[in-house]
């Protein structure tokens, strides 16, 4: 018989944030379901919400609390938290929470790090150098750069080949080598952690029409197409350059598991066009598994109790799926 | 009582694309409502698809003629048509057929000028000098360079500002100017020809998360704020910029009546990935009303009869609306 698999690390996120309100939703929603987590953070933060919280003193234990209450491993907040004004004086609980949950899941004491919404803004101001959490969490894995960003909702896949960078920056990062390696991490993860066989990848082009055979750009020819080719060589289901504002209609993305998109909003605008609720932004490329609700820390309503846990849900729900395929392969 | 509205001149398109396929089925959805229209172009060709044609001597008969047959205008083609054939001898006919509508149109005897697929590829060859329809009807109508294209469907409304240049070419023409001219133009055209009173503007940034306060791209500080402040001034609804990726999900589209958009794809991506099929392209900034449906020739299922004639038929229909709009103003 398999293991069990074991229960997931959700980090707490920024306190001030609507972290604490989504995690004890969640919970709601997920607590008789077989998907069991357990918060990395302050158990009466949560407690707040309305919901039974339970200190544990060790991840094993969570899935014995979790029909009955959050299980929370604790984690102490150095500044008191009001909703919607975070405070740098807790910076290093929330990177804590992180690098802890990074640990369970690196000695497969959980099953995945699932992250509430840090601000970029907050912990700068006390030294985190990291430009987001996917770059920290792959220092923390000890593979920087191998990281890639896959947003995905029930209907579409993307990954972005280059990332937070100015539009004009990522025309000039944009490389052969740089496709190449994006694709072959996110082919890998495909057949390892989302149990597609045979993945169909589309390649987007990156001018209108995909430059419409040069007039209207060149890097299709100079760039894109070599990396398609070399995919090819290896053996990959590749297609494209494909023009890419019809590549994301709805007959046109039934026909692929992913589409390789060359910058930030080629990826992002049909996913979230399409769903902003049930958007899930997972890491590839780490030896771990890791996903996030697709979404920012939204100070402007937290604390409100109006927001939607919705994406944290598919979150949890897409890493705990993520590991049992890796535990079948 | 007002004039009743004349009916709309309906180009011919490339004979071997799937025009003359999606016309005949446009007449048969459309020949028991309110809409009349004229294909310009040969009368056999729509015949061919199963439906009785008229040939008219003027378009002042198509009105009485629409409830039993596609009424038609004469062009006469230079050589035979193969479905998905394109031949460069029936060049002329094709810009023939523009030059009269547009004719009609300027001087009020057609509601609006509704345009089946050209192929830029096939009149390059015999010479025509333009990069697109849109180009051409600007010349034909003496205000060229003062055309602005706007994608439509139910739920959006979009406007690119650069248009059919490469993505690097499009952030070396975005300027100040440039979407305050463009801005300025759909503005009178939301008002004048859709009937908003007080239109709702929203203005796309250029780079990732709008830049996020410069950090990911300066285009918003320097073209796209000034631009925003300067439309205030003259009193219009502007607001932006937002972040690309979050202003197309189904809550932010509900709040403006158009979005301007700085580049080909982030305008065409969102608009397509909610509905290819009742997309429709119009031209702003022109003295006459002028749609499109928001596809091409599709030469590869031309004759097949599997074409879908929704965006023709949402574009007729834009059209008759927006005549009855500017006939009120």
């Amino acid at each position: 018989m398999p293991e069990p698999t074991p229960p997931l690390a959700l980090t707490m996120g920024d306190p001030a944030g609507i972290g604490p309100e989504i995690t004890a939703d969640a919970w709601r929603a997920m607590r008789a379901g077989a998907t069991a987590f357990a918060v990395i953070g302050d158990a009466a933060l949560i407690g707040r919400h309305g919901v039974n919280v339970r200190e544990i003193g060790s991840i094993g234990e969570a899935a014995g609390v979790f029909a009955d209450a959050v299980p929370v491993l604790p984690v102490t907040l150095a500044a008191p938290v009001h909703p919607g004004q975070p405070d740098s004086r807790n910076a290093d609980a929330i990177t804590t929470s992180i690098a802890r949950a990074v640990e369970l899941a690196r000695h497969e004491h959980a099953a995945g790090v699932v992250t509430n919404p840090i601000s970029k803004i907050v912990l700068k101001k006390a030294g985190f150098a990291y430009p987001g959490h996917t770059e920290y969490l792959a220092a923390l894995c000890n593979v920087p750069g191998r990281e890639v960003m896959m947003l995905a909702c029930p209907e579409l896949r993307v990954v972005p080949v280059t990332i937070h960078v100015s539009l004009r920056r990522a025309l000039d990062d944009l490389t052969t080598e740089g496709i190449i390696a994006a694709t072959r991490t996110t082919h890998a993860a495909l057949m390892r952690d989302f149990g597609i066989k045979h993945p169909r990848i589309a390649m987007a082009g990156l001018n209108p029409h995909a430059g419409e055979s040069g007039t209207m750009g060149t890097e299709e020819q100079t760039i894109i197409i070599p990396a398609i080719e070399a995919l090819r060589a290896h053996g990959m289901d590749v297609s494209g350059p494909w023009p890419p504002d019809t590549m994301f209609t709805p007959p046109a993305r039934a026909r692929y598991d992913v589409a390789m998109c060359m910058y930030h909003d080629q990826a992002l605008i049909p996913l979230k066009t399409i769903d902003m609720t049930q958007g899930v932004n997972t890491t590839l490329g780490l030896p771990i598994i890791r996903t996030s609700p697709d979404h920012g820390t939204a100070f402007d309503i937290a604390g409100h109790g109006t927001a939607d846990p919705s994406s944290l849900v598919a979150a949890l729900r897409m890493a705990m799926q993520m590991a049992e395929h890796r535990n079948r392969s």
